[in-house]
């Protein structure tokens, strides 16, 4: 005895692919979708192939974008000087709710690591090189996660960058704005330590 | 300065729509589907699309289906002496999983909830009526929910068959299998001691 209609099956076997939703979640989703009205469930539907096929990656800076250079890399009035270098275009999404930095961003779409077999070649790493050459770049800030492929990639793009006299920076870690010192972290503790500011 | 672009903002948009999805999810829901193969993306489009147009009520018992009348309906070796009534098409999923049980369903779609303004007439409850007159049935089980909505539409739906004669029962209450006593609240432990059976 099968527990569900063939498309109904369908369904919840394509949501449960998504990351974070297992199997009962997947049935509860499908049920809901099915429960919507019938053009709210096919604006979903039309969403996610609108949303796939309309998205690229941009050639300069390798976000995801809807038009060829994406927004911020045709926005002239931003800082020329300041490129940041982020894993990926959910970070750049996290760093412009800011509303505070103003250069512009280069997406790395991953992470060097060595034991998954991800090289510096495998990242979108080529493009910022040729961006430095052609570029009025004087500083590269390097926000990659403070994990240890986002530590190690930081310290591959800084060995790489600095002998061009361009000035490489990293983001700070220590601990968090509303987080408490008690229930930090050793690392964490000790990264806020060594980037102490005189006040 | 809008943080994501259009399709992508759309996509976003409509998953967190979805029950227990909410703005940061559905963010990353929409990157990783944006990330995924064309192929696989457009599957899951079509997959909702596609079971959204399939999937319709069944005639007889209200549960989810692609034919009319639905697999289980049409299903002559089930033992036609039984009814099982359930408020959702979710729950005839769950009772099928223990396949012990072999009668039919009868799926209300809701309960009855004057607090909300849901009536006798606003539940699958005619069609249901209409079954008892034809069917052999002898066996009415009602596996509505163990909260207020349901016990009360067990209640009514109880109090209108039984002139009748056809039997109704309703599913046992009482400590969960695997659960602890000690964490067991009141209500399902008087709901244990009062369902007690002889050994």
């Amino acid at each position: 005895m099968k527990y569900y209609a063939k498309p109904l099956n369908r369904l919840i076997n394509e949501l449960s692919k998504l990351p974070g939703i297992g199997g009962k979640t997947a049935q509860r989703l499908a049920f809901h979708i099915l429960s919507m009205d019938e053009k709210e469930a096919l604006a979903l539907a039309d969403s996610i192939k609108d949303a796939k096929t309309s998205m690229r990656y941009c050639s300069i800076c390798g976000n995801l974008t809807d038009v060829d250079p994406c927004v911020i890399c045709s926005d002239d009035s931003r800082d020329k000087s300041l490129i940041c270098v982020v894993e990926s275009p959910a970070d750049v999404v996290a760093m412009e709710k800011i509303r505070e930095y103003r250069g512009y961003y280069h997406v790395l779409h991953g992470a060097i690591s060595p034991m998954d077999g991800v090289g510096p070649e495998d990242i979108n790493l080529k493009s910022l090189i040729t961006r430095l050459h052609d570029d009025e770049v004087r500083e590269l800030i390097i926000a990659t996660n403070p994990n240890i492929e986002g530590e190690a990639t930081a310290m591959y793009i800084a060995r790489l960058i600095k002998p061009s006299g361009i000035k490489v920076s990293r983001i700070a870690h220590g601990i968090p704005v509303g987080g408490d010192l008690e229930y930090a972290d050793e690392v964490t503790l000790l990264k806020a330590i060594e980037g102490r500011r005189e006040l």
